[in-house]
């Protein structure tokens, strides 16, 4: 950690707009361009990309340089600005023309997390609704990107508090199973289901997270581990084909993931393998957690059968490293998402509270 | 394969003892060695392991250059032979006590997989019953190994018809999940799991085969797939978190895997993640098939509780390459096998016949 911090010195890490509330901060803005932790080179290596124009943003969330749903959503929003103050059209229908184009490219990178186009759409109605001057309107973007992830900061510590509130009250010290990276690193710097599990371990009634590595690209054991180790919570690394085994044996007491993109009656969207997870615990009565802020809800959607699941390079699945583990002949299937039906879903933990996934739809009014 | 068929020839594959019914076949005996395929370099390269003397047989077996359960019992059948021929004793009873001591280090290699002690033991035994002199007990030994390896191919063959006879009627076309290698690699040379996908090809059922890569030593992805490739087998590869979503999605209708050790009432010891496979595709009533040879039933365990279940190197699970992915700190869990409990397995396929698992002990007759 010595090393991170001298890093994140020599970045002017120092001088974020945001608070030092956890160690590790996946987007930071500073002066005039946003600092992403490069999370492909983690934990081997702590990398800092900097990015001053959007269509480096969009890559950045392409490549997934910056991942996990709420993260998404806040290098997103910071794109827009980033887009906009590049923008020469002096009157507002052409700057709003623009600003359009600018959101299509960022939207066009994951198409499963909703965050993502939450975001974008909340930064293109602020610059339609703001009443100050076309030359200003970059500022007043700037200002709602960091408003994005200053609120997001505090949605993970009330997700935190909520989902701690509903976590089984026995044993004592719980372990949490965790599947993919739900951290400081996927969002602007406390987690969704690695937020409940911090405030776990401030209440002291932690034992230990067993964290599913999460092939194929192995977020919870580069990420997640990572993260834990930083912040001195307790972590066991399994292989994602592990967890029931390890239910079996009475290791695990509760699983808490992450969402991407959760329907209205609950269905969750989530990395692949949240599935899985969810079907095991379920075998072993083990409490399934979902924890993610409300804008990852789409109320849009009756069930989880809407939502577009992204697949990507087959590369992550039969590549180690630079080599291919396959001979040529091999077919692939790489979804990067599975659905998690509502049914098997104890408890939705939100920023406005924990509810059963059919009273999901009584959170509506809160999202704005 | 041409490149490999050059290698074979190259090490003298086309004047093996056994016959050449399928095209790969991890233990060879060739004039006065045993020649392993190295399967911890599959598949980016085929290498082949030349054995004279039994130590160097308990390492190839404790390091996986040979696996599979009855591979290794194969392979340590003719470790007792390498063993027996370099013993220097010309009394009776100091040749068997010289030969136990050779036992028990081959035995001392991998705890789970029971064929390694049933080979052992029945080369123990016919070292002990036959009546050739004592510098003739070698040759005998030999005989019993290359008999122990011809047996498992025929036995292998038998599992792949009764399993063809049980696989699902509908749909013509059979998708089937299969869990880490059970393939010609695992076996003399047709296979248990992979060996009934084989028989189900040449009667022109099978549509793919959908490969679990299996965590964390990958055998699924190196071996099942070379192994496919090899023999034209339909093969995709996915991740093991992958499975319980393509059942969703209707992209698999069976599930068949091989077994380590299955005690008298069904219980069944296998690779780790095998107990996830089963609970998944219980839930989605996709029967999930359990193939082995009955030498693996250890009828003197009433249950599951009592295999011994092997531990592994952690850094199997936090090692890609030579890179740790993971920083100091983090603790880890690295099981090799888990039980999947009877009531999952729809049908125990052996050499005898299918039966389900609490018939199992109507089969014990057979087990010599």
């Amino acid at each position: 950690m010595e090393g991170v911090q001298q890093m994140i010195a020599g970045v002017g890490y120092d001088k974020v707009t945001i608070s030092m509330e956890t160690k590790v901060y996946p987007v930071i803005w500073h002066e005039d361009r946003v600092l992403l932790i490069d999370q492909t080179r983690l934990s081997h290596e702590y990398a800092i990309v900097e990015i001053k124009r959007y269509k480096d943003m969009a890559r950045a969330i392409a490549t997934m340089i910056v991942r996990g749903a709420p993260a998404i959503g806040i290098a997103a929003a910071y794109g827009m600005y980033l887009g906009a103050r590049d923008i020469q059209k002096s009157d507002r229908d052409g700057f709003l023309a623009e600003l359009k184009g600018v959101a299509e490219i960022l939207g066009n990178t994951r198409p499963t997390a909703v965050n993502l186009f939450w975001a974008i759409e909340r930064m293109l109605k602020t610059a339609r609704e703001t009443s100050v001057s076309v030359s200003e309107i970059p500022q007043v973007l700037l200002a709602a990107a960091q408003q994005i992830q200053a609120e997001d900061l505090n949605t993970c510590q009330a997700i935190g508090d909520h989902g701690l509130a509903v976590l089984p009250k026995t044993p004592e010290q719980l372990n949490i199973l965790t599947h993919c990276n739900t951290g400081s690193l996927a969002t602007a710097g406390y987690g969704t289901a690695l937020g409940v599990i911090r405030s776990c371990k401030a209440a002291q009634r932690l034992g230990r997270v067993y964290a599913d590595e999460t092939r194929p690209r192995l977020q919870g054991a580069k990420l997640t581990t990572w993260e834990c180790v930083q912040d001195q919570i307790p972590v066991t690394l399994i292989a994602d084909n592990m967890a029931a085994h390890c239910m079996k044996l009475g290791l695990i007491h509760a699983a808490i993931v992450g969402a991407d993109r959760i329907a209205a009656n609950g269905d969750t969207a989530n990395k692949i393998g949240t599935y899985n997870v969810a079907l095991v615990a379920r075998a072993h009565n083990i409490p399934f957690f979902v924890a993610a802020p409300l804008s990852t809800v789409d109320f849009r959607l009756q069930s989880g059968e809407g939502i577009p699941i992204e697949e990507r390079d087959p590369k992550e699945v039969y590549q180690i490293g630079s080599t291919a583990i396959c001979p040529p002949g091999v077919e692939f299937y790489n979804p990067a998402f599975d659905v998690t039906p509502a049914e098997l879903i104890t408890a939705i933990i939100t920023e406005h509270g924990a509810v059963a996934p059919g009273d999901l739809k009584n959170l509506m009014v809160h999202q704005c």
